[in-house]
């Protein structure tokens, strides 16, 4: 009854870092963005299956941290985030994430996973499955504003997954565009660097804004905004941080995750609390229509929900299994009698 | 500008099981709640510091996952922890749980530590710091009624912080008890198998209750309460999971920890909304009196909360640095440039 070696059920595979880049480059950016936005496609058609709320935040003067946790009875998820806009400036990522996927019925963790590089692909892949229900069918350009960490994500995920044969980059730091430019060469993407706004987005069909400031900002002007594109506005995604004129959101027909997150994170924070929106879930769901006629101005107002973070540890759980690409960790106390936890400790010592 | 290896910011400091039993061997288990009793009587006397929220519970049939999380400006704190009474029969532990530090000011974690003993530990902790305000002056006899994972670190918190010096135990199952009684046998403590409750009871002037059923349980009658006892009740702390008769409530002076998590978790799930309780942060911070006479019933009706965890982590925070028992984990993506996380991954593979 002596026990002094961690048991097989005190371990927790552990996908570290390395491991995740690991399975994203076995099997491909655009691919691995392309198997999450399947998941995540499959897992907004059983929505109601999910036990859903808003994610918790913790806020600073500096930034937010926040737990965002879900449940589809079987598997229970959650992500933990940060988002510190000041942290670039001081060489520390905005974003940085971890996360957990447990078993319903006991409780017991089955994978801890960085999420940093995983929040990115899974990000993008939610646009990807925003933009097939809602982008021009015939979208070939994209513009994209902001270029920081999740810019090639967005690019790779909509050339791969949509067509998207251009895109035309903006952002406020040369260095971002440099950057983007540089790593998108090669990829059979046209990369093209813009010197305005307004030129990126000249001739896209799809608008693509990833700004991470912590406030109020226009980064698109109404008069930016012409009829018929799709607008997927990643950076707004807390209280006080938008990206788009007020105006433009009256002009478009609006789609979300989850609303009482939306409500407090998204663009249309700026709106009437009952403005109309529609659920994205009930579009993939076919219940109601996506892009309806080739005038509409659709908009993606993405806050990033638990349900995609589970959809993506999902992925990373099955390909975690098939790849090997992990490590064990001893995090569960697990006592041969599990009412002898002190005789645990105390073993230990002997 | 290539980076292949993870840098120092990308690790995460990690207490396994194992560096938690070497931690709290070289201090001693008594050693250690008397430790972290301390600073859970800090943290309350500071309790408008933190930013507080209920836990965010998943519930299911078979039991429940909960993230607790608190703030107090400098670090932030969460703890995942499971409650599932089935897992015993199953092999599992009840309760397992696990829990993260972070810096506020840039989000980043800085600690992942297992918190499966260290729940415990702490829950011994805020029982010793409820009663040094709450209990008899001259208690020297506790009774235990459920004898499982909690009860040798009650026992021994109470024994060596408050000067307790029997504990009558008992159990619904015998062998739980013989677990305890030879677990503490050698302590210092004298310790006393009963055949029954009442048995138990007879003679103490401080009280346990810890078992684990997810029901309405009526551990103890109206009739087994005398005057003047001190009653610590850690069992009833989810919906639907109590462990005393109502009558007991309505003759006690009520101590919470956080009154919103208590009125839905708590003993007092059983009362009106409205009934007068009193948060023991104000009594440790002498704004309001604790046990004011012989004849008083006091009852701790706790559940556990956020802080407490808080205050444990930050103990093991500082106990990891002194003792060097953990490894660094490389949790977090941290590319030499923050924007350039898509270089990251792709360099990887080269």
């Amino acid at each position: 009854m002596t026990q002094t070696q961690p048991s097989r059920l005190a371990m927790v595979p552990f996908v570290s870092v390395a491991d995740m880049m690991r399975i994203v480059n076995d099997a491909g950016v655009p691919e691995t963005i392309a198997a999450i936005a399947d998941r995540i496609e499959d897992d907004f058609k059983r929505w109601e299956s999910f036990d859903k709320v808003a994610r918790v935040p913790s806020h600073s003067p500096e930034g937010v941290i926040e737990l965002m946790p879900t449940s589809d009875g079987e598997y229970y998820g959650f992500k933990y985030v940060n988002g510190h806009p000041a942290n670039m400036a001081r060489g520390f990522q905005t974003v940085t994430a971890f996360g957990v996927l447990a078993r319903v019925d006991n409780g017991y963790p089955v994978m801890l996973t960085e999420m940093t590089v995983l929040t990115a692909l899974r990000t993008a892949a939610a646009s990807v499955v925003a933009a097939r229900h809602l982008a021009p069918r015939d979208a070939r350009v994209m513009a994209m504003i902001g270029n920081g960490a999740q810019c090639e994500f967005q690019a790779l995920g909509f050339h791969h997954c949509l067509g998207i044969e251009e895109v035309r980059l903006w952002d406020i730091d040369p260095a971002a565009t440099e950057k983007a430019v540089r790593n998108l060469s090669g990829t059979g993407l046209t990369v093209t660097a813009c010197s305005s706004a307004e030129e990126a987005i000249a001739g896209a069909q799809i608008v693509t804004t990833c700004t991470a400031d912590k406030k109020q900002a226009t980064i698109l002007t109404d008069n930016m905004v012409g009829s018929g594109i799709h607008i997927n506005a990643i950076g707004g995604d807390c209280p006080g941080k938008t990206e788009l004129h007020r105006d433009i959101l009256l002009r478009s027909d609006i789609f979300v995750e989850y609303p009482p997150q939306t409500r407090i994170e998204g663009e249309i924070q700026q709106l009437d609390a009952d403005h109309p929106v529609t659920e994205l879930w009930r579009v993939i769901d076919g219940q109601v229509p996506g892009r309806t006629g080739p005038g509409q101005i659709t908009l993606f107002d993405s806050v990033g929900f638990a349900t995609e973070d589970f959809s993506a540890l999902r992925h990373v759980f099955a390909e975690m299994k098939r790849t090997g690409h992990y490590v064990d960790l001893d995090m569960l106390a697990d006592p041969d009698d599990p009412r002898d936890l002190y005789g645990m400790v105390t073993r230990a010592a002997e």
